[in-house]
């Protein structure tokens, strides 16, 4: 069985192993006050042409969203998203154990515009309501597709315009870095307020590396992690894999990688006259199959069954990753 | 410089990198659900002989703390510590952050005694005060001591007579498992309510295994660790490393191993005349120095810095790990 | 100026302010535990013909909503609500402070059916999301529509079979007690988990009698109620005026005055050939009246003003109370 | 049997009911919002000789303190009290339900000394700690002590040195208002972040007024009120109430009274040998009586019980209000 449910089913890369193995032995004070979280965060900086933002290394993605939106909401404000985002439907409410409503829209493609934030801020005028104070955003989206630059542009300006923080989750960031009209790296930070850099999904054992850019975000931001329980300990563990991450451009040739593989999924479900729920050009795709199809793809792979399009159809999703192989894709599309 | 100050400053003993290693491009599924965390779990069930207990695996400390206190108890509910409890000085107040009280009383040698725990419940007899529920206590101490059979028992007897919970923090369990009279695995299984297991200070890169007796706190406890942030994509991570630290009885070992090095210490220090703050017998000593002395110590070992005792005398920790060699432990005492 | 605005705009009934006035210098014990609070609470028994509930009384309805909705749930557990439910859109995120999502869908003439509960329950099978474990309802509801005993019943059903509580916020309870059809208060205590008899709107000067039926939601109400701080040192206050609004069913007729001016407006709006925007039968009503219409009512009274329906065309709300007078509506009409 | 259990006894003071009364069916509008309150704040802010003040009315005390503290600070931040202090025993954990450890030092004669707020920052040096922000003191506090101007002054002046917020507790402040050397309401504005003027306890129905003197804690503070469930649907009724109390320096009289009602007490209780547990000069007394003379006490009257001295000897505390007389203070005295 081979298993493209997801993109987290893995150690991590090995260039990323090798780093921590080399380090294993070498004493480092705890909690990323050490010398590899200082280089890696550099090393960020760097590539970001910024030295004035924050960074922060975390374990997760939930953790991350959960202790960025609670530190940047006062206890009435609440968190703009998309029905479809990560933090409305997949946390388990963890925003909202710290306090906060999230307001949605149904997502178009996954993805918000600014028509829904102007309605939503329409909508909440007075203090009879939470208050609006952040949107959050995915890079690449639950659905696989992702923000061109002119579209974050809009995005922030809208957010701007109103008040609001932009916090972008970057779980699959490397996906969508390398995609046509993407906004890079640095054009991330100067159109949002805080976005992270994944890991977990991008190669690591686990980790997101946090960049905060707007001053507002930054005040004793340590003392928030270290609140909310996401302080390693081995804080350098963090620091050293994204050191290796970094290192020689492996973070956008891991999401090369990826889309490859993916490429050769989309263009063989479609060649064979497969239909996909929603056209993501990412790692991740969503073909609808029949039946028979889905019971021939269960002998010999797992995938993830997203729902039922009518009794005969179903929308599956597929998620490549650093470990797949171009081979095992072909292989795939082959026995379709 | 050789760093004294913790036992969390290098990575993870060779066995448990050499599992992660070796299982590095095995697909298995996410969240802790996979075939490693399986077996570590019927693994640690084995050695305590109870298949009856819930094991799940966490990623720190304070995490653990704050999600099995927040989970225990009610809204209006609080947990008794002594103190100095890591989770009232410590944890920059991540039980308050979900809501609770934590009612203390002047620890004894860095202890609790059953006195405290009915003085506590009666002081607390209505609505208009918070009702408490738990009590916790560190197996080993934040002072080095611990808990001896007889003293958990009476504990125990304690918690059940006034209806608490009892929970253990056992970030250093290693060290106190491997101590005279000290409670087994399985004596903490029958006198205790929940325990964790301590790995990052054990010598894994990072971990802790909760161990849940009774069966009131075991419900839906998956929610509780995801909504927290706490539930690692790649769950496999924990279970890897707990199934290799308890092959062969690498955790009583490297317990076994950290005392010893202390001892050196210990005895060094005493034979010099210097005179500790606390008897400690476990992996933490705490030695009161002066001025002299101390610099001395500092030009070629870092230790922690707790308090002034006078003028003249400063009471330091010196905490030995895994990665300690007994050769370093002597010619720091040699050069004292 | 004449204002329709709302239910809470003058002071008390007489009734229940000479109930406050003769009591004024009796002495009694604190927070609730008097002798107006028991005989209030004996009084609604007998009228439920049920001795086993528990009965709080507290000071308003966001505050209410709040204490028992936190109560009920563990952290990971969401209530269930329309989009225009109270709890969702006015309350400034009270649940969401406490901890816990709301799970919503558009509502149906204001009103829940069990089919979007079914719906809720199947898109939250996992600990990856929130877990359901409340429905909350309005009788009446923001749009002035009611809950049959049948749909009531429907709903309840659908909640066991689920094992969902049923919380009935009655803010507005008297109006739909004297509709057609309308469970009585011994049915809604057949066919709910716990519900709340509002006074605030209902002729008290502030107050909601919230009764408990389901035993699992009474443990330690009080402490829920202290922390909140929500426990009135003079709780006396709010047992005195339950006794007067349920003394010769003073309750059930401001009720059916309420709604009898309401008819008023009611009847003179469509037969002057204006369209409700919902057919609501309580003391709520929503005219859609053009934008002249709206310029004349302005001159001599307050509405609520609800949204455009188009450029022309406007909702306003009008709502009747205990101190309404039917002359005043007489009036209202006559001028339009 | 007469009640000397405290001052929340009876109804409210003759001219606010009065008030109560004449208003009660003239319309305005809701949630505080209305000519009611508007003038009370108009005529508080004359008092204190500063337009620039927010003013708030809120309920009771518990929700007053428990709003403003969790309103102050953020997540990671901790209020500062006496153990004593209302905050940390009689609220069922309100503020650590809103997220906030309470740090507390053992108090002087119920009272906080700059010293233990020095004492309490050097305790709290990073972020492994929370982060103390506020300073909470109770004017009387909790053993019917109080602070002169002087120590007001310094206590304001470390806790300016230290960059924490001042807030004090007012639910019985008339009665300090009256005492000798203490601060008038004009100096508590000058010298304090923000306080409360109690009306509970000191001659309303309910109801509290919160004066806000810091601009830092004044933004959208009634969000805040609302998300708590705190804003009255009749916020008129607070306004109302505190209007009557400041007609014609009502509220200074009331505390002038109990005062003296309070010294026949004093002076009785000492004039036949009794102790005092401590010297309290405001309303709250708390004499040491023996075995016989308290069941004597407990045929006629009502006291609280506090603590037992010795096996012979108890503390009770005896509370006047201006609903007490003293032909009752004087009997009682007599009958000892």
């Amino acid at each position: 069985m081979y298993n493209f449910a997801s993109d987290y089913l893995e150690g991590a890369h090995p260039q990323v192993m090798e780093a921590l193995n080399k380090t294993n032995f070498i004493q480092t004070v705890g909690y990323g006050e050490d010398q590899y979280c200082q280089k890696a965060k550099d090393k960020i900086k760097a590539i970001l042409e910024n030295e004035n933002v924050d960074i922060h290394f975390l374990a997760g993605g939930t953790q991350t969203n959960m202790i960025m939106i609670s530190s940047a909401l006062k206890d009435y404000q609440a968190v703009i998203a998309v029905d479809s985002g990560h933090i409305n439907v997949h946390e388990t409410g963890a925003v909202e154990f710290t306090g906060h409503k999230i307001l949605t829209k149904p997502h178009q493609d996954g993805k918000m515009i600014p028509e829904m934030i102007d309605e939503i801020m329409r909508e909440h005028p007075d203090e009879h309501m939470v208050q609006p104070k952040m949107v959050y955003i995915s890079q690449t989206t639950e659905y696989g597709t992702y923000y061109t630059l002119e579209e974050l542009k809009a995005i922030y300006e809208c957010c701007q315009k109103n008040n609001l923080y932009l916090f972008i989750d970057g779980a699959r960031l490397g996906s969508a870095l390398v995609l046509k009209d993407a906004p890079t790296l640095q054009e991330m930070a100067l159109y949002s307020d805080v976005f992270y850099i994944g890991g977990t999904k991008m190669g690591a054992l686990f980790g997101e590396c946090l960049v905060i850019i707007n001053d507002e975000l930054k005040t004793d931001f340590r003392y928030h992690i270290k609140q909310k329980g996401a302080m390693l300990a081995k804080g350098r563990l963090l620091g050293v894999q994204f050191n290796a991450l970094f290192e020689n451009d492996l973070y956008l040739e891991i999401g090369k990688h990826e889309n490859e593989c993916a490429d050769i999924l989309r263009k063989g479900f479609k060649d064979k006259g497969y239909k996909m729920y929603i056209e993501s050009p990412s790692n991740q795709i969503f073909p609808i199959v029949d039946q028979q199809t889905l019971e021939k793809i269960n002998k010999n792979y797992i995938t993830t069954y997203m729902f039922k399009i009518d009794d005969q159809h179903t929308c599956i999703r597929l998620v490549t990753s650093w470990a797949t192989s171009k081979e095992i894709c072909e292989q795939f599309i082959e026995e379709l």
